[in-house]
């Protein structure tokens, strides 16, 4: 049995759904209050600082969306080739069930919020997050601890990149051919 | 002697430089009426559509300036590694030029515009010239249709990831770390 989400659990989902969708800049409170069917009040109570203060949850919660994937991904892998290639075929089949024309969520929750600095550095703690995740399973294959971080980053710089041509394209196929790309050699 | 720009490349391309600061739904036809100097008059004498029609050109606009960063940095080279090589570089200067908050000039013309099919369209268009700009080059160098067009999107993809990575990171270096993850093999 799952919990019933919490109040600011709740706003935090419908923030990052709706940020995703339409945008930071596009999305009011109003309409996060209305997805949610809670009071103002409830809002600032849990984010006094407001959609700033929502955005920076929504990046986290993402973020944690985002390692829950990569986790399921090489958790039966048998190599670390095999997790970056279910973690690619995952991302595919995310890009076909979400809209086309949604932006990729690790970009979204990196550059779409509000215009400050305290934003800012936590985007680059939540992306450090992601790569530290995949580096994880890339030294539990035995790489060595530079390796595994360089081979974190290329395979988030590929999907991130491999996102924005699906998008451009309405087709998930570049995604599904990131690893030949990442692991041209046979075996 | 250069020719004095027109009317009409004035206003793409103080459009380009502000849907690329700013973003285009955040920037105002009269923001770049005001960078030109130029009336109102004149803007939709060359543009019927007004900020749709400018957007479509300041992404044609955009990627002729990228495509002659791409044919200056393969120009000299005497391999396409060599030539991918420059193009990353001449990326990271690029990136340490312009504002560390701009997004990745390809995915700004990409995305950031009118919510419309046609611009959509126009937008894969564009994606596919850059794509067939560094295939050009690759198939100079001997490579067959097939491989130089993977060889070409995966440069692409590449770039777009890791332009995104630099700005989470507000530092260029990554930018200079692709060719060594594109080609990890010594030689």
């Amino acid at each position: 049995m799952q919990d019933e989400p919490s109040t600011s659990g709740k706003l935090v989902a419908a923030a990052a759904e709706l940020f995703g969708r339409k945008g930071y800049h596009a999305t009011g409170l109003a309409e996060i209050l209305a997805a949610t069917g809670l009071p103002k009040g409830s809002l600032y109570h849990h984010f006094p600082d407001g959609k700033a203060g929502l955005a920076m949850a929504a990046a986290d919660w993402t973020a944690t969306a985002l390692i829950r994937i990569i986790d399921d991904a090489f958790a039966a892998a048998p190599t670390y080739r095999a997790g970056a290639t279910h973690y690619c075929h995952k991302l595919a089949r995310l890009f076909d069930i979400t809209a086309h024309d949604d932006a990729c969520p690790i970009s979204v929750l990196l550059f779409d919020g509000p215009e400050n600095a305290a934003f800012r550095a936590h985007a680059e703690t939540v992306f450090q997050r992601l790569i530290e995740a995949v580096a994880a399973h890339a030294r539990r294959f035995g790489m060595s601890d530079t390796v595994a971080r360089e081979q974190a980053e290329t395979l988030l710089i590929t999907v991130e990149g491999g996102w924005t041509l699906a998008r451009a394209r309405q087709k998930s196929d570049v995604l599904r051919s990131l690893p030949m790309r990442l692991f041209p050699a046979p075996g």
